[in-house]
């Protein structure tokens, strides 16, 4: 791995961000526009992601399936407000086979169409459902600006797609999968997420509404890190899908969609890291532990590496993802940079004096603490340790959204706050898309959500003055 | 799930595999042509494939990585007999974001060119080798026949793609990873295979040669079920990846890939399969055991599903995939059936005469035995149970392959074989082009592969009576 410099967060965030990547090695662009190459360090994250979300889809009912990447371009049109939103994003196939294709094939943006007119076959009595499934895929979206991981042209994802015999039923589920997504940033990544709805404007083409959970990112912009639609019965019309109830009446399908993607991990970046590079959560890290073992003479090598084999057995048996880095060719200083670098939460060090003692040099990513531990009942202190990191990085990004975070009664100083330090302003809301649209021109701020959880409070539109029941949260994002 | 009928082998073979598929509900045909919807219980068995799979490319060091969908269609064309090889039957996009692209997209159908364009950048020094990499993802080939699961324009696989120093690092790690998918097939799909190499005109185009595992199917066909690439420094050159050895010289870098796709859940299917349907082996099966309460009256019921509880408590305590199927509106006679067709390999039927033996009945999916077993106990003798199924499996479909393997030194007798029942048909070949084509036009069938496990035979080639040091094996593909 080559020398990498990173910027500095203060001097330049958007170079800082693309430096972290390079200098953990977590992704490239491709040669083609947009695209992206996920490397293994990255990669290793999305594997962890995957397993966390996918135990907790299958622990509340969801099975996993597989639907086709290409959709007749025709599905897309069948769904007015859906076609709108993805028709000027979407790839198309055009030729295949050495030869001209009767009806162009878009390349699934989202897989809603092409699933209901599927459900239509698997969907006939109210025994049938709720039907709950789920897919792990790469989808494509077109987009003009692109960053790694936040926006990329195709992206990896689960995408979640449920049907349901009532609307209440459906919105449990939409509710349901909202708070496996917070359970998921908040106890794996360590970021601390505002559950919310959309507003009209940012919903999903397509649903009667959207939920999603927003973040802050270490320079104060919100980041959507999940999103729970609810979709009524609009794809279920669309694709004209039925059920017999019990009743015996018929009745169209009431569908959720829920989705996820590689995005999350730019948010993990930009959530924890620091001028040293990415902090990765213990929770997502498939080497949770590096061991740097010091030496200069054979003799000590012989001594030191006996000491290690010893202690890496007994934390490899108590589940701890482990790497000792026994390279010949680099100093001890340059590994501890190389493994800050790439996020590894723990660092042990140890050397022939620290034997002498019978301990080992335990280095933290999150806080760069260095503690000697006893080697007697190391498991447990490095479980605790990693348990520390965990929490420790979870409060950390906790307060500094506290300390972002402002009620705003004053339009006039929306810009100012977002110019300087950016972060969550909660303000009133009259509820109309043009003061939303006037903020968004003016303050390039949007509408994260209307917080679930706040108590009712009379006020007036920071925008119009109109009345307000309930606070929403503005702010600039990614 | 609908009473589904399933035509006999004997009567129609191919039909049957359709039908089963369908009363397994394990894929559907998609709108467009020959791609494929994996339903949850075809994709359920896909997970457990990738699982044994993935961690067995991990343990022999390999990491996982994403490369992108889409390449220029540029590069296809740099590797001169890989272009050859794909070109006919990529699915190319040429319009996205509402404009024309200024170079065509191919859709992946493999992605040696753009992991080997991506090479060039990772790969600088001796120090950088091997690099071990590999990933999960879809491929699109534009086919014109297909079959589900076996032949689809779509299909999911993982793609090994590793680089070497030396020629013989590569075959090294060739033959290693074919190893991998031996181990694979024979211990967790119980399905026995012969390694071998493939012939010139059947090996993978780019590759400097292909070995393969081939199976025999239920009708006595034969299937490639994963192919190992030694692909020498071809992709090397055409995308001028050197690196600098320990001697300081630069040389071209070796490669190898290897895959294995959705495919397999076919060969699943046509290897252990029977008349009732599919049957899954242990290993493989999500659920492993199904449980069929029997009662009649309330009272039963409830003194049954107290037992139930109990014992599947306690299997699931034990590892085992377990479902008890409850449902008030069927019989335990349709629950049977419809356990049957989904391939479950041991159902436990347990009904108010058993408690009074302190027994349940355990039927097996793969021979349809039934014996009492005692409750006490119980785990362990289903896990004893799941044992003998999975090697039951594995010797039955051994058997039948012996059965349908002979040596034949008389060409004359190919068809007739064929005709009948069919098989691997080992004969001697000279290794030329033109007596493997005139077989294959006169009796569609192919060399397979040339096993790499057999004593050396003078002989002379069944075709030109040219000489021939060893066999090879002939057969009808799928």
């Amino acid at each position: 791995m080559a020398e990498a410099k990173i910027t500095k967060r203060t001097e330049d965030y958007s170079k800082w961000y693309t430096d972290v990547i390079a200098a953990a090695e977590l992704a490239d662009y491709a040669p083609v526009k947009g695209c992206m190459i996920i490397r293994p360090n990255g990669y290793a994250i999305w594997e962890k992601m995957q397993a966390a979300l996918d135990k907790m889809f299958k622990d509340t009912g969801h099975q996993n399936a597989y639907f086709p990447l290409f959709i007749p371009e025709s599905f897309l049109h069948k769904e007015a407000q859906h076609v709108e939103g993805f028709a000027p994003e979407v790839a198309v196939v055009t030729h295949a086979g050495g030869g001209k294709l009767e009806e162009p094939l878009v390349v699934r943006p989202t897989s809603e169409t092409i699933i209901w007119n599927t459900y239509k076959n698997w969907i006939q009595s109210y025994r049938d459902l709720p039907l709950l499934i789920n897919q792990w895929c790469n989808v494509v979206r077109w987009e003009m600006r692109t960053r790694l991981f936040l926006r990329t042209t195709e992206f990896l994802w689960q995408e979640g797609h449920t049907a349901h015999a009532t609307y209440e039923d459906a919105e449990e589920e939409t509710l349901r999968m909202l708070g496996v997504y917070r359970t998921f940033a908040e106890d794996f990544m360590a970021l601390p997420v505002i559950e919310g709805r959309k507003s009209e404007r940012e919903k999903f083409a397509g649903a009667d509404h959207t939920y999603s959970i927003e973040a802050m990112m270490g320079d104060g912009k919100a980041l959507q890190a999940g999103t729970s639609h609810h979709l009524s019965q609009n794809f279920a019309k669309a694709f004209d899908v039925t059920f017999q109830t019990a009743q015996g009446t018929r009745e169209h399908v009431y569908a959720t969609s829920w989705g996820l993607s590689t995005r999350m991990i730019g948010a993990l970046i930009m959530a924890h890291g620091d001028d040293n590079g990415i902090v990765i959560p213990p929770k997502l890290a498939t080497i949770q532990v590096v061991v740097v073992p010091i030496f200069r003479k054979p003799d000590e090598k012989e001594k030191v590496m006996a000491a290690v084999d010893a202690f890496t057995g007994a934390l490899k048996a108590a589940g701890i993802g482990i790497k000792v880095d026994d390279r010949d060719q680099h100093s001890p200083g340059y590994k501890y940079n190389e493994w800050e670098r790439r996020g590894i939460p723990l660092r042990i060090e140890v050397g022939p004096r620290d034997l002498d003692k019978n301990q080992v040099m335990l280095a933290r990513r999150d806080n760069g603490q260095k503690t000697p531990a006893s080697q007697n009942d190391l498991p447990r202190t490095v479980c605790e340790t990693l348990d520390a990191i965990q929490s420790g990085l979870f409060e950390k990004a906790l307060a500094h959204r506290e300390k972002l975070s402002r009620p705003v009664d004053d339009y006039s100083k929306f810009n100012e706050i977002l110019d300087s330090e950016s972060g969550f302003l909660w303000s009133h809301w009259c509820g109309s898309g043009d003061c939303e649209e006037k903020v968004k021109n003016e303050t390039k701020a949007t509408i994260r959500c209307i917080p679930m959880k706040q108590e009712k409070e009379a006020g007036t539109c920071v925008v119009c003055a109109a009345p307000s029941e309930a606070r929403v949260i503005f702010a600039r994002a990614y």
